[in-house]
């Protein structure tokens, strides 16, 4: 049916759902956006272009070859590629009418022209959640973040899940008493990989590094640390490491793990993991990442971490803040390609309504008094057999029909359909508010 | 405060809001999400960017030259500029899986190179919703659109609105009569003037236009019909005009206009207006705009109309659809300089617990029990005296702050204060759910 050889596709790297899919989608960013909210995060919402100046601070290397770069009239301009960059400008511009510490959280587009590959998307949502201090912001919001996300993903409920923490201090400590701080970053790009390559793949990739096989040997000892939380905690406490940094990395990362239990998150869903790095430079303390079980290959579906200078491009002021980032965009595709969405496929709309007479009167009468008790209803407009509306409502995911005919009319009820069950009855409306 | 000489302001013409304004921007989004879903009508998302293309195949003039055009790899691509040619490629594209009657919303940003000045904005919200038939599409769709704008504008209750309607085949046929439809769309411009220019500044402008003084003199005694919506469509259909267009145009409208009344919309918020004309040739047949009563100056904040074909560029199929738009972004600029937001201002975040003991387990637990009532609840959890605690929740419009410390957990009590009365109590639990 197309003409004019213009493609209706929309462009590679860039998602499109059907209906159907969108309702899912939209599901989950708003269980996220609830959540948030439960918490006391307060909404923000940055434009999708900034000046390239702005982006060019932060970005580097692969990242600033994938922004989105335009000019118009004398301006540079370019798309943002992550929610982080906005935030800082915001809290600088704003900072003397912000009530400090500022809790915000933004569902956002970001643009990457990332090479197009599945599971990678040029166009996708963020969303992010954080907390600014104004020179300080007590351990207690690093504990609060876990709880933030196991809330989500309790109500999303794809599955168990695990919560990791550790604290960056610990990894810079330890890597100092190794004599080996100026190649700590190089070696976390490492440890980072465990997830992915293994142990025998990190101790391969640590020799490369020329690496003193001593110094290897600790470094693989400490990534491995295993038993219970408690019991990590406890063999940090007694490692012989003299170094200040790692102690106080200990001393956060045991207070953050206490407090988030008191919090109320069961320990079964949070996990200390002493190989979480959160890639390089940005991150100074506690860090996270989440993993769905069983689904460990997907990559972590929510991550962040503490950071002590949100804006020192912009300003001296200290602005430490923590907070976390859920790329939902490539997390729905996940869920949908591992068939972990299968269960929550229902319209919106939830009651579709048929009038078989001429006049619509008594099928409009209703509709309003479900809006009314806040049943999103639709009428069907359109002329059409019964059947073709059936299948209609079928077809959309409408859960139930309500069919008005002459009958129904005579005999002061309507028929009730529940298209799942099949079942059909005979209904008055606080009947079938009561079904609903 | 700032270093580095990087202007952290947003771009020029780009709104960016603080806290307090989101929430009541994200209120007014909300109650338009919630009424067009309370419709049947189905979300939908497509990306911000098209292919130059498929925008170049509608815009012209000077929305062409507003456009935000860029390239990416061997991509010439641009930032859309409304939601209706994204819709138009969508429904092509996925045609075969869609269901018609297609209905659908989108509530995204589009963004548009216009010289800034007030008012105007370079990325703004557009929130539209349309129904597309295969084919056909029966006019009561036309009459439930004024149904779901009386339902928002009732519900947001920034004060008295008129929806006003007309049908561009009562146009159209007149100026066929009077021998000027080759000239219609030049008339029609100056007639959508009435309410900015007046009746004298139409007829300067029809002078102007050189036509015939007794069709001018026609015209404005067609345009200035008065007295009750009835006695107009009688006065329409008493008209000694002969022309098919015209009297079809006449029924439309009466139907449309009858059937909307029947759908519950309170005639005082229903007006049949025919100088209402939306634009050039996109419309074909009913016509809606939306006023807010005393701020007619604003302009119309919701505007629509039926087009006869959605997607002529990329299809032979027919696709008559009918649909209005929300300008969000500028209706929000409008209503805050009139000051028709003052009464909204609340934070999302309904409770602020303060815990005065070093030990949170008591916060931390009647947080997770109010949020489980879904009650949005922020624990502060960095160190400050009580006095700037509570300053905090009444910068940030936190209506409740609970305070638990020695005395509340020896008396087993919370006390509660509600910061706009600025009475406190000692409550419990219950009581506060009660009081909430």
């Amino acid at each position: 049916m197309k003409k004019n050889n213009i493609s209706t596709k929309p462009l590679s790297g860039f998602m499109e759902l059907l209906p159907s899919d969108q309702v899912l989608f939209d599901r989950i960013k708003e269980v996220i956006i609830k959540n948030y909210e439960k918490f006391g995060f307060m909404a923000m919402d940055t434009p999708l272009i900034e000046k390239e100046e702005v982006l060019l601070t932060k970005a580097g290397g692969e990242t600033e070859k994938q922004i989105y770069r335009f000019k118009k009239g004398d301006n540079d301009l370019a798309l943002r590629f992550d929610l982080t960059i906005s935030l800082a400008r915001y809290v600088v511009e704003n900072f003397n009418n912000l009530n400090f510490p500022f809790r915000r959280y933004v569902i956002g587009k970001v643009y990457r022209g990332e090479r197009p590959q599945k599971g990678r998307f040029r166009e996708f949502y963020q969303c992010d959640v954080d907390v600014i201090g104004d020179g300080n912001l007590s351990l207690k919001n690093d504990a609060e973040i876990p709880s933030v996300i196991y809330n989500i993903f309790k109500e999303l409920d794809f599955g168990d899940f695990v919560i990791k923490i550790n604290n960056r201090k610990i990894l810079n400590g330890f890597f100092s008493s190794l004599d080996l701080e100026d190649r700590s970053s190089e070696i976390m790009i490492v440890v980072d990989k465990l997830d992915k390559i293994g142990i025998e793949g990190v101790k391969d990739e640590l020799v490369n590094l020329s690496l003193k096989e001593e110094s290897i040997e600790k470094i693989l000892e400490f990534i491995n640390i295993s038993g219970t939380n408690e019991g990590k905690i406890e063999e940090l406490e007694s490692l012989d490491i003299d170094n200040e940094v790692f102690k106080e990395g200990v001393r956060e990362l045991k207070e953050v793990f206490e407090l988030a239990l008191l919090m109320g998150i069961e320990s079964k869903n949070l996990e200390i993991d002493l190989s979480i790095a959160r890639g390089l430079d940005y991150y100074t303390g506690t860090v996270y990442e989440t993993f769905i079980k069983g689904y460990e290959k997907i990559g972590s579906v929510c991550s962040g971490g503490r950071y002590d200078n949100l804006a020192s491009q912009y300003t001296d002021k200290k602005l430490p803040g923590v907070g976390i980032s859920i790329g939902l965009t490539r997390l729905f595709d996940q869920l949908k390609d591992n068939g972990l969405l299968k269960d929550y496929s229902k319209s919106k709309t939830e009651v579709l309504i048929v009038s078989l007479l001429e006049d619509f009167k008594e099928a409009f009468g209703l509709a309003n008094k479900l809006r009314g008790e806040d049943v999103n209803t639709q009428v069907y407009l359109d002329e059409a057999k019964p059947k073709k509306i059936f299948g209609y409502a079928d077809k959309n995911n409408i859960p139930y029909v309500v069919v008005i005919g002459e009958d129904e009319i005579k005999g002061g009820y309507y028929t009730f359909k529940d298209m799942k069950k099949g079942e059909q009855k005979q209904l008055k409306l606080e009947d079938i508010l009561e079904a609903l």
